[in-house]
């Protein structure tokens, strides 16, 4: 069964609305605590009930408000961003001993940090850790292809099929998460080096910022680990036009090999459900950008265009140098 | 005191979020009813409650129900687009005899569609209505720029200051709402030549859809007429990418002039103010998309991309053929 791209764009972005229903939203929070951090009035993220039952929150450090449906990390006044990060790394790494969490056992060792209101960074934890908290993610998704007089063709990579997460599945030319302390535009570069041997020169020369792509999604078997978590995530997003002799080539093992595919090559496998979620929605992004989806071909442009732009129900970073 | 683009976003979707207070968003739908159409479970627009007081509402055809704020269009089983929309006309034909609203002073004589469920047309109304309803309208807005080493050079127009809405301020290229029954592509077209001179056959040949901008407004004085009314709108965005030698010409009465402003003298005029506030949207739209604005040039980035593209509370239109 053929899927449309508001279907695509409805299966990354699948956290409810408010607007869409308003008891059902309501009703669908009583399944997650939120993660606070004393002295600050935000929520940073939504933890789900049954991770807020099984993880350990040593006592010294956190505090669990069944009534209020918070789980706060109590620090010191005055504490700064290394003590937070220290305390929730003791609690992770209890939480590994404890072994009751099949996404601790996919150890990332990167760093992702959390910011407060005004985009204060607040604390950094493991990746491995971050659906547990629910907090946002950042990362930056690149698109290389190459202008042909019948329409761009665009380099997809398929994933490996030993990978961690969506094995096999498509993806975009050049795509990474953001450690603490990466710019978007570093992190795209790095990973257009690792990922498809594009030398950075190129990149350089000729890689454009074109916005973002945001969406809450609701973690599925696909991602592996425990169903049902919250990942909202920002996706940064660059198109790389590239010379048709450049060819992104696999470097390290985390790509099968590249294809130079046609647009409607891209739209059957987007159809066919073999992009990995995200990044159907950055190939969506992208043929809206370039005109490829118009109002007028598109039955659901409007839905699409404001779901691919989610504002974020937390505090965001500013990448801002 | 110089605006920042955040800022300019925010007069322009100035409607609030449920996710940044939800008990004072709560609070101030209290100002508004419901406007629904019978037959349909659909919030088609919001009204202002002094409007609610105010407008006749001929009692053949509306049902107010104050409990549950709804103002509703009662129609028989069965009854179409036309029957709706003649019993519409009716009703504002009453509100302009009784002469209580400025708005209906603006009379435009262009008819702007209201959509249901999935699209559905249910009616249509007199534009300069539309904003006492609340219902989500529809336009067309174009940048025509000129690609120059130093970066695109943009073609501004200024409003004739005679203009009943925001004269003398600076527009976008070229812009204008879609009435019933137009399409995107061919607003733009239409609107091209009769607000800037440009041949068709150089728009068709050029211009590309780019996505849309869409906000929920408040209207102020600037607007004209009465203020707090809600006009939640969707732009389709355009760019047309000019030859140096294409110079676009005022030829109704509604441009005074246009000039091809530097970057920097759009972001300048920008930050002083001097744009219509959703064409102010509409430029930032294009600074993003164009690499201008980037997540480490701009503080505001994420705010804004989400905002320039909000999800509308009510159905939307599907413009696809």
């Amino acid at each position: 069964m053929a899927k449309s791209n508001l279907e695509l764009v409805r299966e990354c972005d699948n956290f409810p609305y408010y607007e869409d229903n308003r008891a059902a939203y309501t009703e669908n929070l009583q399944n997650y605590y939120s993660f606070r951090v004393t002295g600050y009035d935000a929520t940073l993220g939504y933890i789900l009930n049954t991770v807020v039952d099984t993880f350990p929150w040593p006592k010294n450090c956190w505090s669990i408000d069944p009534a209020a449906r918070t789980v706060t990390l109590v620090s010191l006044p005055g504490a700064n961003a290394a003590q937070r990060s220290k305390l929730v790394a003791q609690s992770i790494a209890d939480a590994v001993k404890q072994g009751n969490f099949e996404l601790l056992k996919g150890w990332r060792n990167e760093m992702y940090p959390v910011y407060g209101p005004g985009g204060e960074f607040l604390l950094e934890m493991e990746r491995s850790a971050s659906p547990l908290f629910g907090i946002v993610t950042y990362g930056a998704h690149m698109t290389g292809y190459v202008d042909d007089p019948s329409g761009p063709k665009i380099w997809v990579p398929r994933r490996a099929k030993n990978k961690q997460t969506y094995p096999g599945m498509l993806d975009n030319t050049v795509a990474g998460g953001m450690c603490t302390g990466e710019i978007p535009s570093e992190c795209i570069v790095r990973e257009a080096m690792e990922e498809a041997s594009l030398p950075e020169s190129v990149v350089r020369a000729n890689v454009v910022p074109r916005g973002c792509v945001t969406y809450t999604h609701v973690r599925d078997a696909r991602a592996g680990g425990e169903t049902g978590l919250i990942q909202p995530e920002v996706e940064y997003v660059y198109d790389l036009k590239l010379d048709p002799s450049v060819v992104p080539q696999p470097c390290d093992d985390e790509v099968e090999e590249f294809k130079l595919l046609s647009v409607s090559e891209v739209k059957e496998a987007l159809s066919r459900g073999e992009f990995k979620p995200n990044c159907a929605n950055i190939m969506i992004d992208f043929f809206v950008r370039h005109g490829i989806l118009t109002p007028e071909n598109e039955p659901d442009y409007l839905e699409i265009v404001a779901r691919l732009h989610r504002r974020m129900d937390h505090p965001t970073a500013s990448h801002c140098k």
